[in-house]
């Protein structure tokens, strides 16, 4: 078990705009992301599956094609595999929640 | 895929005073909990692991017999199985994360 303070864990940038910290169990991983008004996450997919949250701002999600403003109280499900991009139309704070654990952002932030 | 809009989702009060809503994916489930003032948690565990998140207000957890009081910002990860109780010290904005996917929240919410 453990508690965690966000603030004292390591920021990483993994994509320009994109900030975020990590929180892993033994089978999910939760990202919180602070994102710069304007930065872009270009299209990419992931054999994780992703539960995705806007908690402050608005996020122009894409997946498989299909467009939407995410504000607060707006949820996307990611399933594996499935392409998926987004741009920040404001400043954003969003915290996904991905199955499996993300190794690549574990090793990025140790 | 899927876009979901919380408000749109049936509301269950599971315990007293702890009202939620869910978004399950296909390993994990997502409970967004609105807390009254005051409300308590017993000690209870399953087999699901959880992280669970403080986005408003200030929530005093137990896990395995240590308390913290929990605002945003800080975050607690409950292993598999691990006895936990909670209470709200004030309104509270609650997002658990669950794996695996919470197949009695999913029955009682359906």
């Amino acid at each position: 078990m453990s508690y965690l303070t966000l603030a004292d864990l390591k920021e990483i940038e993994p994509v320009a705009g994109f900030k975020a910290r990590f929180v892993h169990a033994d089978h999910m991983t939760l990202a919180y992301w602070n994102v710069a008004a304007g930065a872009a996450l270009p299209q990419h997919a992931h054999v994780h599956e992703q539960i995705a949250n806007v908690i402050e701002g608005e996020f122009e999600l894409t997946i498989a094609g299909e467009t939407r403003v995410l504000k607060p109280g707006q949820v996307a499900v990611i399933p594996s595999n499935v392409p998926h991009s987004g741009k920040a139309l404001t400043k954003c704070v969003l915290i996904d929640a991905f199955y499996p654990v993300r190794e690549d952002y574990k090793r990025a932030a140790s």
